[in-house]
């Protein structure tokens, strides 16, 4: 280990202790904890990763016996599309795997079969650490620099240098972030607020991303309630493409894109599916998505750090309601075979955040949570329109996604769910 | 019916004859046979389809009794990306369904058990015919003009007055495109050259898209080996992309995009994959799928129409071979259960044209082959970076594609495969 495990400790929100340190390959992992007597980071309590995990920018031994420098990984910027693709070019150390059917976001509990997880403390409210196989990491002493593939000035090439995180919402591996307890969904709101403010700090990040993969329909194979925090060392497409409309709508009216988008669908009325003092949620004129809701609040806000007491409290209510509708959205229809089953929505939950440099008076916060399931048992494939030629169909209309929302949405959340 | 049923027959290439007749519902379908006897279209034949389908754009008798008007497909426009989406706003007529079992593009076999499909002759070669759901289509009296929805200037309409259409690749239901004769993949190949011709002659199309999405991983339910037609009227995202990016790269350097792309993987090598007299395989340097592989003529051509003779027969080959390598690409590893089993490749196979008005000089003909299998039993899923943020990560390096393909490729194919 070239690198010195740091500890800090500092009270964020009046209900949240963040404790940090670093685990035994050098990854720096953060407690969010929100409930006296602070679970983790007590002189008492388990802070060091036992765990012999290499340090992982250690040269790495190649079968022939011979030591090389870890390779940083790369992106290559794809120049039909003007789009940079991070690749799987590098090799970290991997000689340390989870067995297949272990759950590595349990804490360390004493006596629990599985003890070689990725937190080391025996219990935890929030946690957020390094991801152990990123696709964006920083590799200490490669410079951030432009290269070309085999010469040729058509194929620049840089390092993927940013940061990927993961978030665990909660120590209950069979939970799920709908039914958190509303100060636990408070200490997640403070955890990715902390998360954005010391990633925009991190050299090279241009822009972080809070969001959670959530069902196997999507891919999802780890069911601990957890989500992801990638930090681009690039604009990301959907940025890109905002920020151009927004400066196209400035220059064109004068107005903020976010905002009067907002404004428009409160005028509307006709897909707004609930409103709180600080918050408004609405379908898009234009989802495009079988399940699509967006999230805002009413001040101008460019990212979560930037969001005042008042409103981080009000979005815990809003935001639980809006995933426990998602649970209630669909429904098996009588007669069938699974009639009265539940129906765990999959989901994307995509906090959109102004980037760290561009585009903080253009853009606005926002959330847009979409799911790919279109009926029970039914999912809208992306196929040779969405994936060739990016062109969506939606087989539903925005007004009858609000009308079901609405149907389905609790009228309020209590703090013992 | 309010529309005459018009039949034309006309000689293509050598080999093709087309015949074009309507189905009871209104829709066009086209006859491409490529062997004498020719199958369809002789006066012994039947052309016209039996089937008590109302006329498609016929008025809606509702639950009331009350006839109204079909209402015509729209599209909005997303003002936070700029994108046309056409949404299921439309109710057409619906009153015939086949069977969940049946295959609706069988041919009319005497005998067969089912008798009610999409094509009314008694057998065919490949035939093209108008899709009977269409998410675009031009409904007659409809005028194509832009609309506001709830009067807002930021969110506009329009009719989805596109086509979209479906080829039968062979009447052999349990075949694929990979496994068709040479000469039947000519035919396939003047059909999708025939319609973008036509659907390029139809007023308000913009650009014509022929596709094949094969795999129920990607969402195909009905395994007749079949492809799609779409005439967009709008240019998609894709298209705007790399249109944007040919016209910078000209304005940079005075040169095609498409053409020194394909000049710089020349000189590279390392990604080309098979090269014929007038056609060049190779993985882009910045592929993002983990499959994936662009076929480019040598000559600057803008549309499949715009090949000539020796292009078309040329390309069967090398089309055919890159088809059959990918059912070759993935093998079970020794020892697994499966081992030894053929893993059929789930893809889209994507061909970009020119649009029909705008960047015909600096978009070029070019095949997107692409798979989202990584591994045997291994999808790639598009979650929270790719479908929140349209920003891909690979897992693999186009260099290992590139090495894959050249192993699995066969060396040429058989008149009779």
């Amino acid at each position: 280990m070239s690198e010195d495990p740091a500890t800090a400790v500092r009270l964020l929100a009046p209900t949240v202790r963040k404790t940090t340190t670093r685990l035994a390959d050098g990854r720096e992992l953060t407690y969010y904890d929100d409930s006296e007597p602070y679970l983790s980071g007590a002189a008492t309590r388990r802070l060091d990763d036992p765990r012999p995990l290499p340090y992982r920018f250690a040269d790495v031994v190649g079968d022939d016996g011979v030591a090389r420098p870890v390779t940083a990984p790369q992106m290559r910027y794809d120049v039909l599309t003007g789009e940079w693709i991070p690749m799987a070019t590098h090799r970290m150390n991997r000689t340390f795997l989870p067995p297949a059917d272990a759950n590595p976001f349990a804490p360390a509990r004493p006596g629990a079969a599985y003890q070689d997880g990725e937190i080391p403390d025996t219990d935890y409210d929030v946690v957020v650490f390094e991801n152990r196989f990123p696709s964006l990491v920083a590799v200490p002493g490669v410079p951030d620099e432009v290269a070309s593939l085999d010469g040729e000035a058509l194929w620049p090439t840089r390092p993927a240098a940013g940061r990927t995180e993961v978030i665990c919402f909660d120590p209950n591996p069979t939970g799920s972030l709908a039914q958190v307890t509303p100060r636990r969904m408070r200490t997640v709101i403070e955890a990715w607020a902390d998360r954005t403010l010391a990633l925009s700090a991190v050299p090279g990040v241009e822009q972080v991303f809070c969001f959670e993969n959530r069902g196997k329909e999507i891919g999802v194979t780890l069911h601990h309630p957890h989500g992801q925090i990638y930090a681009y060392p690039y604009l990301t497409p959907r940025t890109t493409q905002m920020l151009r409309q927004a400066v196209a709508h400035r220059h064109r009216t004068g107005g903020n894109l976010l905002r009067d988008v907002l404004e428009a669908e409160l005028r509307s009325g006709r897909r707004v599916v609930a409103e709180s003092d600080h918050w408004v949620a609405y379908v898009p004129a234009a989802a495009r998505w079988p399940v699509e809701v967006h999230l805002a609040p009413r001040r101008d806000v460019p990212d979560l750090p930037a969001l005042d007491e008042a409103e981080r409290a009000d979005l815990v209510g809003i935001y639980l309601r809006l995933l426990r509708a998602g649970d209630r959205f669909f429904a098996w229809p009588a007669g069938s075979e699974h009639e009265g089953e539940p129906i765990t929505l999959p989901y994307i939950s995509a906090w959109h955040q102004a980037p760290v440099r561009e585009g903080r008076e253009d853009l606005r916060l926002h959330l847009q949570l979409f799911s790919i399931l279109r009926a029970p048992g039914k999912l809208k494939y992306l196929a040779g329109s969405e994936s060739g030629m990016g062109a969506w169909v939606s087989d539903t209309t925005p007004e009858r996604i609000a009308d079901r929302y609405r149907q389905v949405l609790p009228a309020g959340v209590e703090e013992r769910s």
